[in-house]
């Protein structure tokens, strides 16, 4: 294939405006087919005048998308929606390769997905074959799939911290702490008090405490890496900037130094491109990998003793979304895993 | 007496201005002095520009100051200086009595100060008669003090959060993980990389993780609430705002729900007119203290059986430092323990 | 009177929030009714967390409030609706004093408000008796007068600046640019995509480029200072944080030096306490004013001969409304001016 | 050639940083040495640790570097010294091409530089040969020099917006006003009072009023442009962001309307891949361009007979400076002019 054609549901968030500039720039890529149902009609610079410089297909409603010229399909709707407009893209044209950006197929199972969403799963059969998209742990059934649903930010980011150390068992997956702190570009564009400037500047806020989303999603992966299930603490804050997401892990160790897990993740990481392991001492920060589909992971001890901290960081748009779902594409596409992905972070 | 005439030392600093931008409007004292000894010789508001309205006296270094004039002296000087500046202040006025804002005389064992500061305490006579001025459990020994060692702001949100729920052995005291962010305003107003807008803004960065000076003044106090040493996890992180802190403790639980915890928290502060215990679902945030000397604090159940959730916040510099210091003057001078300190917080 | 019973319309905006802030704590004033029709039935600390710890009536609809038991009405509604309601609130109870923060009532000539406002105006009679409220300058008229239109936030920077020098006939009324830049809780609460965090943060947006609706209000009194009609340039900008005004005014002189610009302003502001003229060479800037009703005038010579620019700033929500609404009730009731107003800026 | 050696001098500071990012991402260069003396022996990534993913020299002494292995010298050092090593680098390999991001080789009136710079030109024979690196107007000289001088961030930002219409007659060079606005990366990463982010941030700070010394290159521009000496007027202010610049220039027309201007610019920048000129009524803002090498440029009518408004806007890291430094290898070294700089912008 020369060029994949690529299609983005959903193209007024800004996930999918992430998804436009990553793609436009993608070697490989070209940007076919763009919605929004609220906004058809509309140029893609009337919507996000940063892509004034783009020749970009005109913001159409899903319904009147020709699926039949189209190779890969993002989505970024949100979540229930999803479930039922991709089973009518895949209908039209089951060659497509999906790369869902929602939470809608990450749950395997369907009944924690109505407990944590409100509503039965509306295309269980969909569910079956989706394959849960965290790249670096899924890769091989990537290649295959049809159906990616990429993980949420806060999940990429916790989970690439502890997948390696529940699988070595390193770890106590009973006892899993995770303090998490997202930029407001987690919470999407649609209007909300709580993320406008005045309410979200000079401050921060705790928010969905014991009872966000994303954590049944950390709890199914944890869960797979030690073979039985867990429950863990997963508690959010949201912190005034626009990009950024920064997971501190406390741990209970079985057995274990900090040492040992920062080699365990080290030893998982070798090779890859995008997940980097701190040298003892540095200290990951959202600044260093803003705007990149880069993670940076730092192990330190606790102070109490058999316990450790675990410190991710990721961009919530890049690695968090956008990012991985190209990073997806490419491994679903057998081209080059860092094919338009290696901008490197923006700092200042 | 009519008015309490108070020295400021280090004025030249944020929490030496947020206590003159509060004196100055206290109804029973006025600001006699003020020290800044690399800015001696210049006005206060060339200093501090936003202090333009005030009728102050000029910075002078703190050698030249007549300590027979003053009744209260704050000091907001770095480490080991202190001491040694407050033992020659108390020696030359005795009957003075200091609010100290710095750490020098919050640790009771000299020997952990030694081990935490990395120097011998250079005032151990007066570390004896020092009390820790964590208002709300110390008014009474406040009273009769001479010298009062305020609290860091980190240790003040979490022992706020933390001393009742100990005390009342609802928590177990050996699995204590506190989840701290700050404003950079908590890192001083001297020369530092890391606090430059374009470093500390748009990001979020761990610090001092598990090696924070902080932690053993908050072990000191959960030792002297349960009877016992112990060890806790203290972790910050430096948040793009300027001013609030926001400590998310995660607790275990002895026999107790997340609703005792509440009950404990709104039992041992009825009637305190600064620590307010937020009803059962709402979510504290440090927008609702900021430049105020309230303390919110609201406990949550963790999904992990046998675990609970607090969360504290208020503003670094004002119940974190100068409020507080000024909320022990007027309980050591026997004025209303309010006075000068109603300003509410200014939102957005 | 002993207390002054005060009731706010439309207090669940910025300014409403402000306004009870500073009411709250002022020593002759008590908030007696709230109104918010979208939000009748909550507590105020339902909509606004940060005012937990005050005693407040709960938020009712307009129309069931009992004017017969309030002093004064502060008014925040938005346009067009504040003149049929304060219309029915004077009917109701003729003895009020209003004052009316919206822009309602600014415009004297009711053909130039339906210009700008895009319908006539609604109680054109009210308007006849409407006494502009900047302070200042129409303290005889306040006094004695029963509707109060208190200035829009940049013509409050502007014209402070402007006024005694358009006055003193030191400048070209006809050659004034105005370069404003404002902070993001000038565009109010309520939800707008331009508003959000990720949007207003981290950039900088120009808006309503010469048509901007405080624009006439600047040129009626600029035009009453010199006796002629004018128009001015008034160019706004969104700055990213929540509160602050800056006006930089490019101004011709006639005859004039940047210091007898400075003079006069001196001289116009001798004994005003909250306007003050910086010192040569001292900048303004709106950290200096944040959260008071103080207000900053600098003055500069410009590199092109016969040019010079002020540089006025202000708390948009202070005395860019609720502060100086409070001002004028403190004089129409005969109280000390400053009188709950004496809150000083809260840096950083 | 295949490949561009380039060397950085000064990469410790925010542009040495920038041009390391665009330089490590191009087709045709590789980074080949790194100065920064006072860093000297680190690696970059302990410098700027959001490059840890890039393999590239250690930092050394500017005095260590062996220049015969350099094609290309960027140069990111304080004024003075700049002129000084950089004749050194000439005399060492005379054969080496600079672009210098510093203030030392713009002005071509040596008397005019230390004038402004307070101290003699330090390289004069230098000076002679020296290119004014506006690229959109200085291509034909770039391909064939040696020493190029990149325009300051602040003139690119103007002159893009002005010398077309300077040229064309159709404004008045003798009454100009420029109010710029730029985030706080364009101070630097030295240590200042007045970049800390408890000074900057929340707040709008004027500096410089009328005599920064971007003023001067300016006005030599202009000058060019129309013939005849010029004074302008220049404003600068401090915003609180990372990046991005803003101009509003307040023109007064000579027989042309807002439209005209327009016109003259699309003109000027037909087919310039950086240079945008917005459709009426489009705004530009900083963040359409945050990141990117792209410029974009508005023009507005006055409600002032006979003024216009022109808004530009850049990235001060980019177009402002180590963007435009590529930008000008890339055209004297006959790549591609864009090769490296299709970076996006970063939004949010």
């Amino acid at each position: 294939m020369e060029t994949i054609r690529i299609g983005v549901l959903g193209a007024s968030g800004y996930t999918g405006a992430d998804l436009v500039r990553l793609a436009a720039r993608h070697p490989k890529a070209k940007v076919a087919a763009l919605t929004a149902n609220t906004h058809a009609g509309k140029t893609m610079s009337e919507v996000f005048p940063h892509l004034f410089m783009l020749e970009l297909p005109r913001l159409v409603e899903w319904e009147s998308v020709d699926w039949s010229g189209l190779d890969a399909v993002f989505c970024g709707l949100p979540h229930g929606t999803t479930q039922e407009i991709i089973a009518a893209v895949l209908a039209a044209n089951p060659a497509i390769k999906v790369f869902d950006m929602s939470a809608d197929f990450r749950l395997r199972d369907t009944g924690v997905y109505a407990e944590w969403y409100g509503h039965a799963h509306r295309a269980p059969d969909l569910q079956k074959e989706a394959v849960y998209g965290l790249t670096e742990f899924y890769r091989d059934k990537i290649r295959a799939a049809r159906l990616v649903a990429c993980p949420g930010c806060y999940p990429t980011a916790a989970l690439l911290a502890l997948i390696p150390l529940a699988r070595a068992g390193l770890i106590n997956a009973e006892d899993i702490v995770i303090d998490a702190k997202s930029g407001v570009s987690g919470a999407g564009r649609s209007l909300k008090q709580n993320t406008l400037f005045c309410e979200a500047g000079e401050g921060l806020s705790p928010y969905s405490v014991a009872r966000h989303r994303h954590a049944p999603e950390i709890e199914q992966e944890i869960a797979a890496a030690v073979g039985a299930s867990v429950t863990v603490n997963f508690t959010p804050h949201l912190i005034p900037m626009s990009r950024g997401e920064l997971c501190t892990s406390y741990l209970r160790l079985k057995g274990a130094t900090a040492d040992d897990l920062r080699d365990a993740l080290a030893s998982a990481y070798r090779g890859e491109p995008f997940v980097h392991v701190a040298a003892k001492g540095v200290l990951p920060q959202t600044q260093n990998v803003r705007g990149s589909n880069y993670v940076q992971i730092g192990v330190f001890a606790d102070r109490i003793p058999g316990r450790a901290i675990v410190i991710s960081v990721l961009d919530n748009l890049v690695k968090g979304s956008a990012g991985q779902a190209l990073q997806n594409m490419n491994v679903a596409f057998g081209l080059e895993e860092t094919a338009g992905l290696l901008q490197l972070p923006l700092f200042p």
